[in-house]
Parts: C-alpha cells; structure tokens; sequence
C-alpha cells in the first residue's frame, strides 16, 4: 500500500512522537472534535437523541479508508469534507445499528458539524494533536533533563578543558558543561509546556462570526449561548476557551513553533559536543550501547553514534518547518486565507514530530551517556600549561623577563608571548620556560606549579553548576 | 564612501528601526558595555583612578573609523578584537589629555577589558540594541493597536462581506476584521515586550568559566564576588541578571527573534487585506496620503499602498531571518561556538531591523487608513442574497419544493441548492426564486426579507468585537 | 494503522507525485538498486546461479512489512539496514522455493548489497525516485506550457489592465500575461529536465574508495573493473555514470532541488494572479468547475478557486525546503556527514512531492482555464482614460494650459497632472478635461480620442507574445 | 555617520565580494543604467546634444548623499524613485556646467529615464551588480579549485582515515579527500559562471509592454524598433538581451541565486573538515598562519582557525537568504508585484554578499592550507587493523575458528566479529588475535601482514583522484 512511515525520517522514525502525529493520528483527532461537538449539543438538549452515541461510535479512525480519504482531499483543498461525508455515513450506520427508525438516523447524521465549519475543525483538531504529542515531548525532554542535572552533579569535578572556535582555551569541568546543556533543554521544555497548557478551541463558523451556530441557537430558542457552547466544548476537549476565533490569526501556531523549535535547537548542541566527544581521536564520551544501536553490519568494530546522528539531523531540519510556519501566517488574508492556512499544516505537524523525535532521543542519550574523564584529562593535558596560559599572562607578566644572545631583553607580556609561542611551536613544557624568566623571588617553585594546575583555575565553575541546576529545579518539569 | 544605509530595504529604509540597529549603532553598544564595565570595577575600587572617565569619554562611536574596522574583521572573525584594540588607544588619548602620567594611562587601558572575553562583549552589546530597538518596536504597535482599537470601536456597524478562500462567505463588520488584526498585532507586541523586558547580560569569560576575573579578584584580594560584580553590571546596563552565561545556551536568542518575527507575521495579515481591498476594483480600504508617499512619477492617477507593500515584503523575509537564527543556534558546540555563533549576528540584526521598521510602517497605515464603507457595501452587494445561503439552507430547506414540467419536483436543500445555483449563474435575485419555492404559509414575505437581510446574519460579530478588545485592554501595552 | 497519505498537503494529496515518492515508492527503489546490482554482477560472472533470479523476486516491496522496518530505522539512523536483513532472508526464501540448495541459498544471500554500503543504495534510490518523479512533473508542466500558449495566442488580442503595486498601470493584453506565465513555468519545466536527464549513480563503498568492490574483484580475479562494473549498474538502472562517487559532495542534490523549487514559484505567479482575478469584484478567470472541484457543502454558491489554493500553498512551503536540503549540504562532512545526510532525505522528497504536485494542479487549472474577456475590459474601463495617462502626459503636456479664475495658468506637466488628478478625485471624464486644456489646433477631437483609447496603447505586446511562444517552441518540452 | 559596514558578517567584512554589494555600488550600478540608456538613446539620434555627456558625469555616486536618499525611499518603496529626481537635477547642473543653454539643460534631464520604469533600472541593475560580484567570486573559486587540485595531485599517496558518522571506517588518502573538496567547489564555481554569463537586462516599461518607449519612438518617428534599441542597450551594458521583458517572471534570479548558494555549500564541506582536522585532538590540518589571522589576545597560544569559522557561518547563513527568494519570487503577481519583488533585493545581495566572501576565504584557506601527514598516519593507527576490518572479514571469515573452553567454537564471520570486538574492546592488537584463529596453511603470516596494512586497502582511490582532475580540468574554469 502506498503511504509514508518514517522511513526517511530517522530522528521520528517508528517513535511516539511520529505515532502522535500521524495522518491516522489527525483523523482521529478530527473525528474527535466532531464526537465532542455533538456530544456539547447533547448535553445542551440541542442533539437528538441517540445522535452523541452514534457519533461517538462513528468517530473512530479504523472505520476510515485513509487512502480513499487522501483521494478526495484535493477537491476542497482539506481532508475535512470528505471526511465529513464519511463520518455522516457511518454516524448513520451506527445509529441504524443502535435501532434507530429512519427520521432518527438523519437526524443525527444531520447535526453533525452542526453550526460549524471546516476549519473549526481542523484548527481544533490540530491543537489536540499539538496537545497529545507536546505532553509526551515535555515529559521525554524533562527526563533528559533530570538525566544531566545527575551528570552536572556527578561530574563537577570532572576537569577538561574547554574549547572556542575548536581551540584548546581554559580549564572546566565537564559539570559545568552538562549543565549548560541543561540549562537549554529545560528551558527548551518550558517553553513547550508554556504552549502546549494554554492551547486553545478555534470556532469560529464560516468566516468567524458564529453565524450559523448563533442562528441555529435562535432557531432552537435555546437558553444557551454560542460562548457558554464553545467553552463548553473546550472543556470538554481539554482545551483553553480563546474567548474569540483565531481563525486568521495565528500567533498561537507561531509560538508553538517557535517553542517547539527551541528543542532540536537546544539538543542540537548536545549533539555537536556528543559528535565530537564520541570520536576516537577524542574518546570523551559514548553514546549508550544497546541492541541494534549504531552497529555497522560491514564494520563490526564501528560503533556509530546514531543518537546524536539524529538529533544533529533534527537540529538542521526544524528551522526550515518554522519558517514556513510564519511565512504561511503571515500570508493570511480574509475570512479565511487562500494558501496559507494550508502551507500550516504539514510544517506544524514536521515540527512536532522533529521536536518529539529528538526529545526522544535526546532522553535515550542523557540516559546512557557513558563519560570517560581519562580522556578528558588527556586532552587537557595535551595542552600542558599552555591552558592556563590567559592566567600565566596576568600574573607573571609583570615579573617576566626574556635575555636573547643576539637581541634586547624582552619583558612583561611580551616576553610571556614569546614564551607561550615557543612552547606551543617546540612542545617544551611551558613551566621550565617560565622558570628561566621569571625570578624565583618573585614566584616560588610552588607558586609557580600551582599557578600552571589547571584544576586550580577553573573560576566560578563550581557556583555556575548549582545556579544552573537551582533555576532547573525552579522549573519543575515533572510536575 | 563604501556602505550599506537601507536603500534594499524599503521597509526599514530610513527608519527608527534602522537606525537603532546600524553597525554604527552596534559599535556604540560595544563601546557602551566596555566602558560600563570599568565603570562597574571602579566602582568596587578594581580600576586606577581616572580610567572610568578615559573610558567613557574614548566610548563614542564618533571617535573611530569604522570602515578601517570592518577590514579587520576577519582576522579574528568578530569585530570587537580590533575595536578593542581602537579603545585602548583612545582610551590612553584621553587619559592623556585629563592630564594623566603614563603609568595612568597604560594603568587605564590595561583595565579595559579586564576578566572579559569578546563574546562576553559581543552578545551584552547584542541584548542593548535589542533592547533599545525592541523597546521603540513595542511603541509602534503599540500605537497600531489604538489605532485598530479605535477602528474596531467604529465600525462595529459597518457591514462588509467576509470571505473564504477568496469568495464571498457570509456578511461580517469591517469593525470586527479590524478586532482580528488588533488581536494579532498585540498578541506579537506583547510577546516582544515580554523578550525585551528581560533580556540578560552575558558573561562568561574566555569559555563561561569566569576563571580570569576571578582571577583578577583573587589577586587583587576584592570584597567582592564575580557574581556581584556582574550583577552590578547587569543593573548599570538595564539589563537582567542570568546567574550564569549562557555563551553555548542560546535560548535567549531564539525566544527574542521568535517573538520579533511575529511582528511582520501578524502585520502581514493586515497588509495582504489593506493590499486587497485598496485595488480600484475593490475600493473598501485606502492608505494615507501624504507627502512623499505611493505616487508614481509617470502615472499620476496612481497612488500605490506603499505602506503594505512594505509590510508585505517584511512578512515575505522575515521567517528566513529566524530560521537562520535558529540554524545557528542548533550548531553551537564546544564552549564558543565555531561559526554558529557568528551566524547569528546578522541573522538578529536583520530580525530587529524588519519587525522594528514594520511596526512603524503598521503604526503610519493603521493610523491614517481610510474606510469606504459604501464600498464595503457595494462589494456584500454584489452576492445578492446568495451571502446568507448558508442560513437559507439551514432556515427555508425544510419547506422549500420545487416543481418542474420535465422531471420530479425537488424539496428541501437539494431545492435551496438548486436555486442558488440558478442565482448565482443567472443573476436572477434569490429572493424571488425562493418565494417561488416556499409558501407564505411557512415563511411571509416579511419574514423572508428578514431572513435575506445580510445584516440580520452577523452571529455574535458585535460580542467577539468585545472579547477582543477585552484582551488589548488586558494588556496594556502603552505601560 | 499508523501511516502518513497526504492528508495535510493538499497540493500532493492523492496524486502521482504522492504515489512516486511514498516510503513505499523509496523502499521499491531501494529494492530495485539492490537487484540491479546483484544482476550487474551475475552478467560479469561474479554472482553465483540463481541468485540475480533470487534478489529479483524478493525485490518486490510488497513483500515487505514497512512499519516494522520503521520501528529498526532509528538503531542505524537509516532504512538500509533492516531492509537489507529483511531482504536477505526473503532472497534465500526465493532461492529455496526455486529449488537451490542450501549452500546456493546462502550463496545468494550473500551476494546482495556485496562491496556496497547503504549510502550507495540509498543515494541512488533517491536518484531512481527522483527520476521517476520528475519525468513526470515534465509531462505535466509540458502540458500546462502548451495549454498556456494556447491561451497566449488565443488571447492576444483580448484587452485589459496591467497592474502594478495593485493598481491600475497602462493597458495590456490577457496574451501577454499568459505569454509571461508560459514563459516562467516553461523555463522551470526545462530546468528539472535537464536535473532529471542526468541524475547520477552514487557508488562508492563504505568511505568513497570502492575498497571492498576492488577487493572482492581481486578476489575473484575479476576480469573487470570498478569502474567497469559501476557503469554496468548505472546503464541498467538508467542513470548517469558521474566517474566517481559523489557520497560527501552533493552538487547534484542541491542542483536539482533547485530546479524542482523553481516549478512551485513560476505556477505561484500564475496562482496568486488567479486568486485575485477568481474574485467576485474582479470575475476576470475562473478555475475549471468539475466534479468535486472547490464546492462548499455549507455554502452552495461558492466555487472555491482550490487548485489556484494549492498552488500558493506550493509556493508558499516549497522555499523551506530548499533551505533544509542546503543546509543539510552545508553541512556535510568527514567521508559520510554526521546528520546532514539524514537531513537531506525528508527535503529532497518533499520539494518532489510539492513541485509534483504542483505540476498537477498546474496542468489542471491551464486546461480548463476560464477568461472573461467582458470582465477585463470592465475592469479596465475602471479607470477611463487614466490608464493611459502616461501617453497622455508624454503627448498632451506640450500643448496642455489650464487657467484658473484664482490663480495663475498652468501649463505643461503640470497641467495635465491636476486634470488627472482632478478625473481621479471626482470622476469627471478626463477626456473631457483634457479638451478643455489642450486647442483643437494642436491635437483634432479624432486624435484626442485615438489617443485615449487603450487598445491604441499596448506597445510591443503582440511581438512580445511572439518571443515567448518562440522561446517556449524551442524548449521542446514535450520530447 | 548612520551606516553599515559589515561589522556583523565576518565572512564577507572588508572583502571585494562586500564592496561589490554595498549600497554604494548598486546606486553606482543604477546611474550606469540610466547613463547607458541616454547614451543608447543618443546613438539613435534619440536625445538631445550634449545630454548623454551630462548624464554620464552625473552618473557618479559620489555626488550623491545615500542617507538623503534612504530617507526617501519608503516614499515609494524604492529607491530609483528619489534618486532619479537627483540624478536629472545633477544633470541639469552637468549640462549647464559644459555650457547648454536652458532649454538644452531641460531636455538633456528630460530625456534621463526615458520611456523606462524604476523596475527596469532596478533590475537591471542587480543584474550588473550580480555580473561584477559573480565574475570576481567565479575567479576566487577557481583559484581555490586549482589549489585544491595541487592538494589532490600531492597527496595522492598521503594515507589517512575515512570517517563515517564520525568513526574510522576504512583507510583512504588526504589526496581523495581533497578531490572531492574539489569535485564540489568547481561545480559550484561552473554553475555560477552559467549563470553570470547570460544575466539579462530587463527593459518592459511600466508593465510589460514597453508602451512608453514605443510611443515616443513613434512621436519621433524613430527608424529604430525597441527591440533594436533594447538589444543595444544589453551590448552596452554588457549583458544578454532576453528578448523580452521578465518582470514579474523571475526564474533569472531564482536560477542565480541557486548557484551562488551552491558555493558555501560546497565550501562547507571543507570548512567542516578543516574545523575538525585543526583541533589539537586532531591535529591533520592547519589554517595558513598570517598577519591578523586567529590570534586570540588573551589566550597568545591560540590559533583559531577563521577562514574555516567564516566558511560554516557563510554555509549556515546562505540556504535562508535563498528561501527568501525563492519565497519573495514565487509570490509575485499583476505587473509588478506587491511586495513579491521588494523582499527578492536585500536576499540576492546577501547571496551574493555571502557566496563571493566565501569564495575569497575559501582560497586564501586552500592557498596556505598546511598538511600534516604525519598527524593523519597517526589517527588512521589509532584503529590499527581494525580500519581494514571490513576487508579481513570479507578475506578472512572463510578460514576462521575460535575454540572457547566453556563454550562452542564459532566460525566464519561470527569468529571475526569477536575478534574485532574483542580488539576494539581490549586494545589488543587485531593481527595476532587473527593468528589465532585463522591457521597458516591458510593464510601465511606475509598473506596477513599484507592483509592488515591500510596502505594496501585504498581501493580506487587513485583513479578516482584522477577521474575528478580530469572533470575539473574540463571546466576550465580559468578561462
């Protein structure tokens, strides 16, 4: 059968979030905006009877052919009206099951979608995909965040050495390090739990006036109004009463994006230090081993980072989906927009199966995150003192003096200048250069050995752990 | 002389915005976080006498060569390493000529700078600008928004079509579509309000470990912590204190350029209708006309919606902006990023720039749009009675009965369809067919005036107009 | 059952260009590179018997279960490698069931996929996809290219206004628009043509040296080459020998996304002008009507322009796609990328499946295109004569004097600038405006009138109709 | 003074590819055009004595005042607007300085611009302006493409390590590696060489029509067709005659724009090996060391490597700038577009901003490009013959057998797997846990010394070096 699953997708593939989001997935969130609809004119006395049963019956993604369904979709350019003729079917189907006479069965075929609108639906249906898979991604994001507030703590003492523009820079810990990390994801999480707790109900009616659901309360001389209604059927849904249609504007969609996006951007960081780390060259960290993961069948001794894989792979592809998020809302026009309310759908949906897939990921990584502080020492030392070098030039600047054979002494920091480019060019070990410029009354043997550990020059890195875990654990993610 | 000042941009070009955010603009936010910084030690007694003042005064932008700068920026692939070196020279020019020795004077350069890494100036100086542009952005839209408040207060009465899709719908206000665009223009002014208001200094030293000031701390045996320091900073800067850097967490970025590119999202909105409805076939809107504005020098009758057009450009660019944004925030690694971070500058720059110069073109549009509502009129006209099919269907199906020499009498909405149909290819006015199909018995002709009248169908259009300026009041965007 | 089929892109949804890039369509690909592999191989002798006949039968992706496969995607970041498991085990199952012995069955297990990697496969299944795709969007963008130069000699001589920055401009001819549409999609058409025409195999083994194919043929003291061998394969797949592997520089990938992303922009002009024209105010075109084309179930006498709809929403998403696969190239690196790779996957097929799409809806809305000619001409006569005031300002300022009761005459330009002016304020007829200010002497009633006369003011419009149906024949497209 | 000077933008700061773009050039850019036309015109006999001299010395952008002029343009959302009012009041002052009386001073500033539009000088000159930053970046890339070349030739024999998902896969050489970098940037160079070399002006008039320019010529009764005059002016200016107008059709620029964006792409590729390569860890290649290149001032042993940081900040930022105008052309409609045309400015010069400042980093990287052989030998013995393990299970899985006390003997590719994942896991040495298994009547210990060295597993390496010269040297890109 012809359909997609994930297959060139690897950060989603065959995950929670791409089950989530899956066009079966939106069907059923379709067809339960349109249950619950009938199921909030029931309670009103605005249904008939038996209708909400046979709706509620009817609302289940099984009993749609989906690919019969895609075929009808370009005739009104949305899945909804086709869907709708579907549902009407089988509504009445399942009303005929459930022994209604004839009048009944169209009756209740016929408030269906009562009052509402295509988009009324898809809108309502897509807040309640955005809201099931949200959940689920803050909850994986807030598990790789417990993950590296362990590692923060485990390994404040864990010295290597930090590195700007790929150089070897300072001393740090790799504490300090995953604390940062979390620092971005828990905010990342936040965020998305920000959008995803206040997602609102659109319902709006054919161009936002609630026109035909306010004349059909007129007709019907009910003693509900159109706003007791939508609230109503927010509540019942599991979604915020927006208190008007947002049909055509849609900085609902561009915050969730927005937030959405913030998560492959902030794993994608993790994900570039992880790249890094994991190779042999470097040896720093692992991605946890487990079945079937990052095994070369033809090179038995590989061992592929694949969780960071991906996650680099979400962090190059979501920014694409949010720009046309917003380029698609800011071409909204009308009652209803003539392109860009349908250029939404799919960057929305790719963006909450890219979020979710690395929040996945990201949690199986943070998980198993297997640490080698050996190597990171190693490294470290690869510079020698050269790493502490910015402190070598603040403190024996001033007592530094270099004689030359064939040239005029050289003090102050450009002595130490001279001294850092030998070292860097010749590997002599910096400490015994020094010693021959600097005059041991100014700095004992001791001073000087203890000013070269690098363990020993780590600034705040201990206090900027805990400042990063304290504002984590003010987020309560799990709650 | 060699420089970019707009001329590509019509919806920034000689703007506030653009002002706020020129590399001038950026190099006095530089020049604007280094001397506050020695401002703030000598404050804690860590700077020589005199070097707060030689500072501030070597601060001005006007003192330096900014294209010799810009050719020296690829050396070190960031522009403060050699206005560092600029500031010093000043600074020493200015110690000198307040009469200081030359030891103050090394003394005072020296201290420039101190325990500071240039992305710590970098990124400080990125928050000022946004905050000074961002602060003057939320002003526009600010006013934007009175100014659709007022409209939406106005026309609450005035009817107008609405339209899906391109067609006409069903009737609506033009006082309600102007609620909408309120709506979503305060939603972006409020979201870039909240960014702005706590935008946070960022400082890390060399690779965020804050080794060297403390450093510096220790050998000057301070009374006074690193994070009091930087606190002190941040309070001197207008800026928020983070408790930690967050040179690798661009989270801050991300959120800030999220919620500008709302701005021309939102905008966008309304400049795709203005562009509309402002077309002589249309006639229902008209920009203001002023000095200098949409005429055409061979075509003298035109008066183009420059002011949308702007808008629309700006909503068309924007979301590239921020997908570039978020792209080089997901590449971050290592503790200074290795091209990421320098992807980002221009990307925000251009962000403030677009969204800053739209809410200004919004605050001229909004404040001065003409309204036609005779033309609004005219348009829902143009539908007959065929705007209110909707509730035809719904209110006369029931006893509509068509009868026909050649085949079988119709009823009920296949009748309504049938009818509409005919009017709508034929031209012959609804209501008369319709009186044909339904008996006065059902329906008088009084009450199928009623039913016909477009005004009479406008749901709770009056109500929504209320909601949402319920919630620009809520926000109070002019505090 | 968990699955995607288009039901959020209205623009692919249902149709061939859906049905050519599905996971089942890349699987089939997949497949059918692989057997074409192992029959390359059989017809150099270096297959044992039976095995080409084995692989064959088992490459058939209704063999295969896709969802399970998508649940082993993530443990090596890509499909290949389960599939080839899967397609492994169902070649001995083909084997078995023709008779071979059990060593014969392990024997042509183990000749699938021999000196290959999974980027091979995969790489040059995305060009057998893209391929097929693509030589059908050419079919189809042909189609609407001849349809449009029917419409550009059909309609050359039918008047109406060209219009510019939304207003009216000077007269033009519906032929030359459709002349200029012809003009952007049949350039696209050819630009994918020539991507298509030479798409390359990419086969390079497990780093680009083809170590393992060279040394299975050393092996078996092969009589022919690598290079022999790998232009086998691409001659039976019908793709392009590229001379060596192209696994880590991806120029062909970029170059034909690019000219896939050029089809959506060119039939973006023709949609936004369709949008605009299928308007009840404008009534200048209409979309054909069809079976379940555009209808309202709500709103009988809407006839939603859809494909026009779907072709901005092409348009609109397409830009962000190509983004994704340029930074995905951008980002590649080492011998296979570390996720720019995997990013390329989803925005290849997506830019296939939206230009594809939109070649469909393309070719669809130019066949059945309907022009209102009296509606152009309607619309034209709008503005009166001030649609050729720049003729009139170029002719009549030479002669032009207006006197005035309070002030000065005015003479020249700026005469016949306050006569068109004061026709645009007020209505009255500029031709009779321009009579009063400009003597019989210097231009006759009969010359006045001709030059008021819009038809009279087209300029080279006919042989500009010319060159484009010209540049179009010589394309060829339909070859 | 309020301007930029690519403060923000390292990879193009200070460089030709900058000053190529600035505004200063396209206003320069823009005078050229309006020059060339009255010089065109006066070729025909079609302007007044003298005027083309006096628009030619007025048609330089030092006599004008850019921030004046950006201070105008949002008047009509372009700047040819207010700058062609100074350009015919320059004129005026020109033609009156070379001694023309008064009414030749008028006619001289009226014949400026003469039957044009502001689009036609605009797009024009962006083309002229894309003709000169195309040309120098096209000869930028070859000089980067010949060096790369030199690299490939020299280092042809230069064993390295093949990485795949960041871990050693198989032996390969730095010559094969550097081929490939070739194999990409030439491409990238040839595409951008198409495209400048047929760039074409685009001359339609106020839509399309050429309706001015051919109304004056039939005033004047001119012997000359616009086509002749329009083919004219293109020789002039040096660029092709696209035989009509292509206005609002503008796959012209979306087909440059493509190609300029393949040269960071391709660029990338590098640059993201070269980031790797350079670190300590790592240590294979160096930046070319220089005056003002990488130096850190605080930290004197680093060397950052900056042209490679530029390059992934040009591969990062480039891929949005062509959505944008992708996005702004696909949105164009009427005559002139709405805002369509004005978001495609700022993008192509960013494209072209970004691309030629690539290419200038690019060869001055691949110039001084150090190579560290040694280094690579090194890191490829990291993985001793594990990094042929694909070969040894492939040669030696046949022949082997482990024997385990507590367990069963395990053949064939399972006993190699072991062994491999017990050398990996163990630091064992591979070769002498292989003597173990694989008995010597089998393979002799000179079989298996042979067998275990890289240097004899490089597959086609060489010819495939060979096969990317001889594509290079068919581009003949220096001609």
């Amino acid at each position: 059968m012809l359909a997609d699953f994930s297959l060139l997708d690897p950060v989603a593939a065959g995950g929670d979030a791409w089950a989530h989001t899956t066009d079966s997935a939106y069907v059923q969130a379709l067809l339960d905006v349109e249950a619950a609809w009938v199921a909030t004119l029931a309670d009103a006395g605005l249904a008939p009877e038996g209708a909400a049963e046979a709706v509620t019956a009817a609302a289940a993604v099984g009993e749609y052919d989906l690919v019969c369904l895609a075929e009808r979709v370009r005739g009104g350019a949305n899945v909804l009206i086709p869907l709708l003729g579907d549902l009407r079917a089988r509504t009445r189907d399942h009303a005929r099951a459930a022994g209604a006479d004839e009048e009944q069965v169209q009756a209740a075929a016929a408030v269906v979608h009562r009052g509402a609108t295509s988009q009324d639906i898809m809108d309502t249906a897509a807040m309640l995909v955005a809201q099931r898979a949200g959940r689920a991604l803050v909850g994986q994001v807030a598990d790789a965040s417990a993950a590296l507030a362990r590692l923060a703590e485990e390994h404040r003492g864990t010295l290597c050495v930090a590195r700007s523009l790929t150089q070897h820079a300072v001393p740090t810990t790799f504490g300090l390090r995953a604390a940062g990390w979390l620092s971005g994801v828990a905010t990342a999480a936040d965020r998305v739990r920000a959008a995803v707790a206040t997602l609102p109900l659109q319902w709006g009616g054919a161009a936002g006036t609630q026109a035909a659901l306010a004349d059909y309360l007129d007709r019907e001389r009910a003693q509900i109004t159109t706003a007791e209604l939508t609230s109503a059927l927010a509540h019942r849904l599991g979604l915020a009463d927006p208190g008007a249609p947002w049909h055509t504007q849609r900085m609902t969609v561009t915050g969730l994006g927005a937030a959405l996006a913030d998560v492959p951007a902030a794993a994608g960081k993790i994900a570039n230090d992880v790249l890094f780390a994991a190779r042999p060259e470097v040896g720093e960290l692992g991605e946890p081993t487990g079945a079937g993961r990052g095994g070369s069948s033809a090179m038995p001794q590989k061992q592929n980072p694949v969780l960071a894989v991906t996650l680099k792979q979400a962090a190059l592809a979501a920014p694409s989906s949010l720009a046309q998020l917003y380029t698609a809302v800011g071409a909204a026009n009308d009652e209803r927009p003539d392109g860009g309310w349908h250029a939404e759908w799919s960057a929305l949906r790719t963006l909450l199966r890219t979020a979710g897939g690395a929040a996945e990921q990201l949690a199986e990584l943070t998980a198993g995150l297997r640490v080698h502080p050996e190597r990171m020492r190693a490294n470290l030392e690869l510079s020698g003192a050269l790493v502490v070098s910015e402190r070598i030039m603040a403190r024996l600047a001033p007592h530094a003096r270099l004689t030359h054979a064939d040239r005029a002494a050289v003090t102050g920091k450009a002595a130490i200048t001279e001294l850092v480019q030998t070292a860097a060019a010749t590997g002599q070990p910096l400490g015994a250069l020094l010693r021959e410029a600097v005059p041991r009354e100014a700095v004992t043997d001791a001073e000087l050995e203890a000013l070269l550990d690098p363990a020993d020059y780590l600034g705040t890195a201990d206090s900027l752990i805990d400042a990063h875990l304290d504002a984590y654990r003010k987020l309560n993610l799990h709650d």
